[in-house]
């Protein structure tokens, strides 16, 4: 496993006050002086009434700027303040353990074979890197298929709205291991490159054909399964040191406080195998030769 | 306002059984006598333990087919079986009437006019056709910052989610709507022509400047309220008639039972007033030359 993840940084990586901030120091961080000059003569973050001379048929009330707009604030049970804004306590979850993490499709069909082999031939060598990779695919398709629900005026069975979710649970995984191990600049450098040619070519995989889409990303996240278990007896056996598990991790899914490294990659691994089962699910209903929309798409764990 | 409200189509137009199938329907459905073959003599459906000889080290349980990962059952507070895929009742909210809907952002800079005189170059005729349009910035947004987000191994604050959750909502409006009224052919292909052109615009609009993305999609959702200002207006005075509240948007915006077309335009109305501070916001946020991330995204109403 790579020797990012012995390098741990202490504090942790992103520095809790910017999440804190209230709208008032928002609204004052974020009021260079060069600004004044083009509110004409106004205080920014000041409403100013005026008629909008226009052929809009109603009087508008003219605004040069929306700062002040302040993020509802959220506690969390115990009374002390929320600090994650990218997930909110209604998001968290318990992380269904019990999932099978043995679970392999077998390739049938040539479809099957050529994802396979796609994903045994393109096997990262970072969790880091692939934690980008995968985040990708949740996205695209659940682009594609909002894209298709509206020129197409037909409903999505919820499956949007499960790829979205995968996308920002892969997500959530790399911010997770970001609290643990900062990324190097070749890291940066790869990832970048990566993106770039990774998007576009699930772009392109999923219109030609989202059930061969779906099950490339179905072995791809076996083999996440795979290397998390591997992570874990890495843990067990102390080739990697099983530090406490950070606070976006306790918070996300909802672990007790005094958790470790081996419970956040317990859940992650459980959030993978979920995945997994999401986007064999996926191909097999076009498979069969039906539309996604037919077959509801299982939210949460199953 | 377009012909196309006047015709409605008395029985809901997609029809509740898709919705209400459970597992093993789905299972019965979507098992083609054809797919028996592949499947090797077994039943589809039927997992099959067998041991990969591979370099995996452990044994896998090889599975040819996904067919019955049910998807969670949920109900309503009265017991009665939610009827929705693509939103759960947790997703549900009540829509925040007392939003201002006379904002307007004054044309400050260069940047601000160019947005506003796109915006008003390209007012759509009818309403499902800006529906369709309507949906896809916060996609394209949303996705956008998330492949930043990923690359550049930092945190989002929330923004990623404000803008999927703006696309997901438009795209409701559309899916109240077509309760309402049926698409008719010139629409369906004017809807395909129009998505194509505008994904890829507004894709390289964001990729090249984001601030005047988010400009053009304020000043958007200004015509919005505006067209729905003048919708009540019809509902009012009698030129459109007040149909009562199709079910799917008593249960997304948790409208009383008895609700009309108006207090669902009311609600759609308070939605697009908050996606256009939303949008100005992120702009002026940008234009005060700081990152969206540094600002907190405002959830829900403000």
């Amino acid at each position: 496993m790579s020797a990012l993840f012995m390098r741990q940084v202490s504090p942790r990586f992103f520095s809790a006050p910017v999440l804190n901030r209230t709208a008032e120091d928002v609204s004052t961080m974020l009021r260079p002086a060069l600004c004044v000059r083009n509110f004409s003569g106004l205080a920014p973050g000041m409403p100013e009434e005026k008629k909008e001379s226009s052929d809009v048929k109603q009087s508008n009330k003219a605004i040069d700027s929306y700062w002040g707009v302040a993020p509802s604030t959220v506690t969390k049970e115990d009374g002390s303040a929320w600090k994650w804004n990218c997930f909110r306590p209604w998001e968290t979850y318990n992380a269904d353990l019990s999932i099978d993490v043995k679970k392999h499709h077998n390739p049938v069909k040539f479809m099957d074979k050529f994802a396979y082999w796609t994903v045994q031939s393109l096997k990262v060598p970072t969790t880091l890197l692939f934690q980008t990779v995968a985040a990708v695919p949740g996205m695209v398709g659940g682009m594609l298929l909002h894209l298709k629900s509206l020129r197409k005026f037909e409903q999505s069975g919820g499956w949007i709205k499960a790829l979205l979710e995968e996308a920002e649970n892969e997500r959530m995984h790399l911010m997770t291991f970001l609290e643990l191990a900062k990324p190097q600049w070749y890291e940066r450098a790869l990832v970048i490159a990566v993106q770039g040619v990774f998007f576009n070519a699930y772009f392109l995989a999923y219109l030609a054909s989202p059930k061969l889409a779906h099950r490339i990303v179905g072995y791809l996240e076996e083999e996440a399964v795979i290397s998390y278990t591997e992570f874990l007896k890495d843990l067990d056996n102390g080739t990697m040191e099983n530090v406490p598990a950070p606070a976006i991790a306790i918070d996300y899914w909802r672990l007790p406080a005094n958790s470790t490294l081996r419970d956040v990659v317990m859940v992650i691994r459980a959030d993978e195998a979920h995945h997994r089962d999401l986007n064999h699910y996926a191909s097999d209903i076009q498979c069969q030769g039906h539309e996604l929309k037919d077959a509801p798409a299982p939210i949460g764990y199953h």
